[in-house]
């Protein structure tokens, strides 16, 4: 995933070239045509699809792959909305969910919670060094050292100067009026001359860096946060990451929720989040020193209650950590594990017909095989 | 497929349930979690993705489905550029395919041949009653009667006031520079208030209509292009419908090469197509008389010359009547048909695994059994 419009990569590939399990080549889309113009230029297939098959799977290798770019803009304006409040997270999310589905920000908005925010600044002793989790009158000194809201959405907006200021213009009318307890600070780069394209490496990396499109190390130092004040820890992190409605009040109350399971353990909200048109990719940040046993001990505990929580309201992650992946995976349990079993079924007829040879025994008993016990 | 920014309907869908041909009911995405309350938000899964297989296949029957919608638009601008001439297609393209790219136009572009064009008004007899294909000279009036060019792109530009403002702006910039030659006309529709939302119902068909999300019937009188002066005629269509790369140069051979085929057979350049960010999808109409034999086997032969042509160029087409389904499946020809022989495995498993009984007899030799005989 990257921050420009074509950002979301594995909607934008186009002509997968796949070694499978038995050793056959298979080329996806109009790839699949030996003598194609179109390889790479779209994913339309004549036929079903098959390219979802190789995306978090181990169906196969990909050995070749098309990727539609974001072509390098006219110009670039790099933007942060933010809110002053812990409750403004409703009206904001709200607002952006309408922006993304009417088309005024195309590209991906990553929102911050303050405590995150800060983590990329220096490490957590140096704002607060009390005990339990860092109090609200902190987080508002917090707040004013780094001009900074609450929640904090950065974004950009790339292409014509035309559209972008357009695009601008919108969110700055929609905001006064919908937002107004929050605040709108842009900055506008562009190549000097007309019909000329903006350098991405020419914007400043407070405004540009990975939301212009240039790999950065700008959000490591957050693994340091709670490395301790006397030296000796080595940051960490993990992350419970679910996929939640793109809806005011459902993210409010799971960040109120969030919230209390950290600070149960003494840990704070440290967050952010991926607006996309109707859903919102949530990454509850897990960040840990290495060296502090009680520390891991807490994180494992939160991960696990944040995991039933959202399992309550209806969520999944998107992503999971191989420790877990079954417990997620079990998850989806619509007509007892239909995706799984469909899912595994192809993957034994990778070997099957394809090579026209019998069918290789069942997989040993694992949590898999003992649902099919039950068919 | 329609004209609003949603409309590639294939590429916005978020859920699925799917009947499997052994009676098994299958979830896609968030869909697959019984408690979720993200089923049809987006088409995200934990593992890969399996929606692609039910498109355009029969691999299952789809019995549920969520689809992304374009929200009704603050504003919609109706817009037809058209150039003069049969070879201004070639910049025509090129600035098209930049503004798809750079998302000046978010929306689907469809570029209309003057034969179809005037085909939607009247028969051909009232343009042309000579013998062969309608000259030039008669195109010249065709263009002068109907104010058009030989080439005419519709569009739609829909959304925040402020947002597609900025689209035409840049649209009218760099096309005046870009394609002089061509000419822009555009109207804009907005509700009456400030944060009202337009009704698709109250722009007048003309501009509005299908490019405005509501159904019409406006393309069909195109059939009856070729029905005879003195009555009885029965007009009907095929097409012919490669996909093509976006590229000036690559479309103005292909038409070139095209055109050459219809007149031939005493026939006219019946096309439009539609502009995507690097790929257009061409349809190459076949308007027939059912009555007359002649005409149905000159559009025979026209397919057929057609294919031959597209083949030779590395175009395969996205879609087809069951008569030309094997001839296009055959196109993909990669690895000794690997695509195929792999979506035919899948198709054997679902009988096989899912249900853990012994497979089923391999199906009756074909012209795609006889590929797996090589193997």
């Amino acid at each position: 995933m990257s921050f420009v419009p074509t950002g979301m990569h594995h909607e934008n590939i186009a002509g997968l070239e796949v070694v499978l399990a038995n050793g056959e080549v298979v080329r996806t889309g109009q790839f699949a045509m030996d003598n194609s113009v179109n390889k790479h230029l779209t994913h339309l297939s004549f036929g079903p699809t098959i390219d979802g098959l190789f995306l978090q799977s181990n169906l196969g290798i990909v050995t070749k792959l098309g990727l539609n770019l974001t072509p390098q803009p006219q110009a670039y304006i790099s933007c942060v909305f933010d809110v002053p409040e812990f409750q403004d997270l409703a009206p904001l999310v709200d607002m952006f969910g309408a922006f993304k589905k009417n088309g005024t920000i195309p590209g991906q908005v990553c929102c911050f919670s303050i405590i995150e925010w800060s983590s990329l600044a220096k490490p957590r002793h140096e704002y607060y060094d009390g005990p339990g989790s860092i109090p609200e009158s902190v987080i508002g000194e917090m707040k004013k050292e780094l001009d900074a809201g609450w929640w904090n959405a950065r974004f950009g907006l790339y292409g014509p100067l035309h559209v972008i200021q357009g695009q601008l213009a919108e969110i700055q009318r929609v905001s006064a009026r919908e937002v107004p307890q929050g605040r709108i600070r842009h900055e506008t780069f562009q190549a000097g001359t007309e019909g000329a394209l903006l350098e991405a490496n020419s914007i400043p990396e407070q405004h540009g860096g990975m939301f212009a499109g240039v790999p950065s190390m700008y959000s490591i130092p957050m693994v340091n946060f709670y490395n301790p004040k006397e030296g000796g820890g080595v940051g960490a992190h993990g992350s419970f990451s679910p996929i939640i409605p793109l809806d005011g009040k459902t993210m409010l109350k799971w960040v109120t929720i969030a919230r209390r399971v950290y600070e149960k353990h003494g840990m704070d909200l440290t967050c952010d989040f991926f607006m996309n048109r109707n859903h919102a990719v949530f990454v509850c940040m897990l960040c840990f020193d290495k060296m502090d046993p009680k520390m891991r001990q807490a994180i494992e505990d939160i991960f696990e209650e944040l995991f039933a929580e959202g399992k309550n309201m209806g969520f999944a992650k998107y992503r999971a950590h191989i420790n877990h992946m079954d417990q997620t995976a079990d998850l989806f349990d619509f007509n007892n594990y239909a995706y799984r079993r469909f899912v595994q079924s192809i993957k034994v007829s990778i070997f099957f017909l394809i090579n026209n040879q019998p069918p290789p025994p069942l997989p040993p008993p694992t949590h898999i095989q003992m649902l099919e016990d039950q068919i």
